[in-house]
């Protein structure tokens, strides 16, 4: 018996729309990311188990999609293979069931394509990076198994201008999608580090970090008595507070952090490092992004050292839609040391969500056919297929009909598949040469010459 | 201590020059599958192994990369995962181990879509899809064990003008690519058929075709041969002999084949399929794609069931570059019954590499950055700063090198990144509201307005 396909868990099928409508997107991004000089790159699905271990802590590691070694049913293999199997029940890899894994972000490819590259590679080395990536997350609304990163970064260099050029192809990603209402959080590693040390808690910035965080969500007072809590002292708290205070109104600037952070050599540079890209951007002719500096965004702070970015939509919502930073030892891992970079990836499902909602996809992101030639049976049909040839060399996308079906049923498939334009072509319009063209939204049907057509559904 | 990275066995990286390249052959192939009508889909690179398995031999089950089951360290786990485990020792699947593997092709996975999708399609249903598969070869010269496929396919009709816009999807892609030389070689499983049975030999069809096969490589005489240590009869052989003769001067033609199938009735079917697509082709306005019939193309037999194609290029040593073919049953297996279908797929990896053989990849397929301005340092940034804001406002793809580093190293990093052109913009340029742009490949160097160097940088 025939069985019932199904998909597997967290992962989904694109269909024409969507896929028209990713497209769309990839490659506004890309152009965004190759005028500023970044270049592609394509690394493999698999990695080498190895290259991806211990890369992304203990739970990462439990949520790579690992590849069972192919022939294992070889008698030569069979005693190792009982033995990696055994390793396999108490949660370890071993190379002689499962040498390979999915790869589970776009960076830790991407570091090890640098390190493998090193000779051949021109620093500052600026790529970008849309494949996709699988993680055995539970799935849930929002949480694919398999979903699209859209990475750029520039590595080899610690100037800050590459800071102020992230925030440029931000705008500019974000301006040419008509997305208007989003906010650019910034804030810089060293600052939150600066904090730290001035209230003499400097020992306990992972704790510091997970309290801000909540900031937004719980409020001044519940974030003091959390810290509290965790052991910070009287003091560390009082000195604390007014800053808070200051970042619930959305009130802190640049220089009363100067002036905080005076004493930390640390956060002194942090505070200067935002300083420059400011300026820069100011130098770069300015720019209309809505830039906030935000000293509760404290993402991935195991990995970034310095900028830290997180775009967020401001009328939808929603989390993060695009957040990066720069980060001081990418290649370390794989023994290329003293390289600095600097990234932002691009959340694709979210800003899919996000034009959705807002209606922003334009009809030019639908890739359809334009134009659908009804099929009238034997005797019209080799005008139609001439006439056909004669749309696609005019650069249109265009069908026929390739059955002589009822013509409800052609007329049917024309509105399913979202073709603006019908034309028919029957005796008395072969007679005169011309075709009559209906246009699918408004009913209207006139008669025009194909080289008229041609022009009336080439400027829809 | 760090470890030395590598690749999986048969995986590659492409960098940003083969990336380029391979973004200018997709992007040919999607605008003239979509010209035809074609739209994109995309499917995860997971299917369930219920999905997969019997549907490519006894040896492509062998070649599917299965993914282990993550948590199988749960107590719950272990002992169906012990179950499990000796079914693989013994070349079984088991779902308490594997449930999910890597496609294998895009087609099994299509005709998943198309039956769960079935109600919300409009059929005759065209789809294109790009996306890469995964196999367990052993990897050698050109076989990898993760290439991309490149697949158009319209189910639901059995129109002929199907097979005609597959000739002219091709013929428009390589004309698009610059490839003259290249024949399409065309044949039709209901002739193959046809011809074993008018000589007597009906049962015996696929020893026939692995025999008719090997035409090219080994001439008629040992072709005959080897029909007889297969069982052929004399009689059969006699018969078969003129027409293979004919085929290896090349000189097959439909009334020929004809009057040889009259007796039988597929083959007369066959004949009338092959001259029908050749005057739809006529119908079309003609093409100049170079047809040729060749009745030893028997390629994927347990799978068409009407036209048969392949291409191959013939100024370049190279297999099939694309091939295709017309299939009854793609979803039978699926449940959903009487979807007659005809496909294509591209080869990509082996027409990128025929392309570069020729020399015809045109430089606009390099999506370098067209201008680097140096780095002179403090004094001239903010006015490198801003003219680079104006080059990328010009939609030029610039850059400024982001450190001031020598002369040497910044010219250098325009050399091997490609860069055609780089700009000066010193004290005096400055003064005088100009800059110098030094073309890379002649060296000469000319002093110009900003607004003219974006002339001659756009024009180049």
């Amino acid at each position: 018996m025939a069985q019932k396909p199904s998909l597997p868990q967290g992962t989904r099928d694109f269909g024409p729309r969507q896929m028209s409508r990713r497209h769309y997107l990839f490659s506004t991004i890309r152009q965004v990311f190759e005028k500023f000089g970044f270049q592609p790159l394509e690394t493999p699905a698999m990695e080498n188990l190895s290259v991806l271990t211990g890369k992304y802590g203990d739970e990462g590691d439990q949520l790579l999609f690992k590849i069972l070694n192919n022939g294992l049913n070889h008698p030569s293999k069979e005693e190792k293979a009982r033995g990696a199997f055994e390793q396999v029940l108490q949660g370890k890899n071993d190379a002689n069931l499962t040498e390979r894994a999915l790869r589970y972000d776009l960076t830790v490819p991407f570091a090890r394509y640098v390190v493998m590259n090193q000779h051949e590679l021109s620093f500052p080395f600026r790529r970008y990076q849309i494949q996709p990536v699988w993680r055995a997350d539970r799935p849930q609304r929002g949480r694919y198994r398999e979903f699209y990163q859209c990475d750029a970064d520039v590595i080899g260099t610690d100037s800050l201008i590459c800071e102020a050029e992230i925030v440029l192809m931000i705008s500019e990603v974000f301006q040419k999608l008509g997305l208007q209402d989003y906010s650019i959080k910034v804030n810089n590693r060293k600052v939150l580090s600066g904090i730290t040390e001035v209230i003499g808690a400097a020992g306990k910035e992972t704790d510091f970090f997970v309290a801000i965080d909540k900031l937004d969500k719980i409020g001044v007072a519940r974030v003091l008595e959390e810290l509290q809590e965790r052991g910070f002292s009287p003091a560390a708290i009082a000195a604390l507070e007014p800053l808070l205070q200051k970042q619930a109104q959305g009130s802190v600037t640049l220089p009363f952090l100067q002036e905080l952070l005076a004493q930390s050599e640390t956060g002194t540079q942090g505070v200067a490092e935002l300083q420059e890209m400011y300026q820069l951007l100011e130098a770069f002719g300015g720019t209309g992004a809505p830039l906030e500096l935000d000293l509760t965004l404290a993402r991935g702070l195991s990995y970034y050292t310095g900028a830290i970015f997180e775009v967020k939509p401001t009328s939808v919502q929603m989390g993060s839609i695009c957040g990066g930073g720069r980060y001081d030892n990418l290649t370390g891992v794989f023994g290329l040391k003293g390289m600095s970079g600097v990234g932002i990836s691009f959340g694709i499902d979210r800003i899919y969500d996000v034009l959705e909602e807002l209606n922003l996809f334009p009809t030019a992101a639908e890739s359809s056919t334009q134009v659908l030639i009804i099929n009238f049976g034997a005797a019209e049909q080799p005008h139609a297929l001439r006439l056909l040839a004669q749309l696609r060399q005019a650069g249109l996308r265009a069908e026929l009909y390739p059955d002589s079906a009822k013509m409800k049923k052609q007329m049917d498939y024309a509105n399913k598949k979202g073709i603006p334009y019908v034309m028919l072509l029957g005796e008395e319009e072969i007679k005169e040469g011309k075709t009559a063209l209906k246009d699918m939204q408004t009913g209207s049907q006139e008669r025009l010459s194909p080289q008229e057509a041609i022009q009336k559904i080439g400027r829809a």
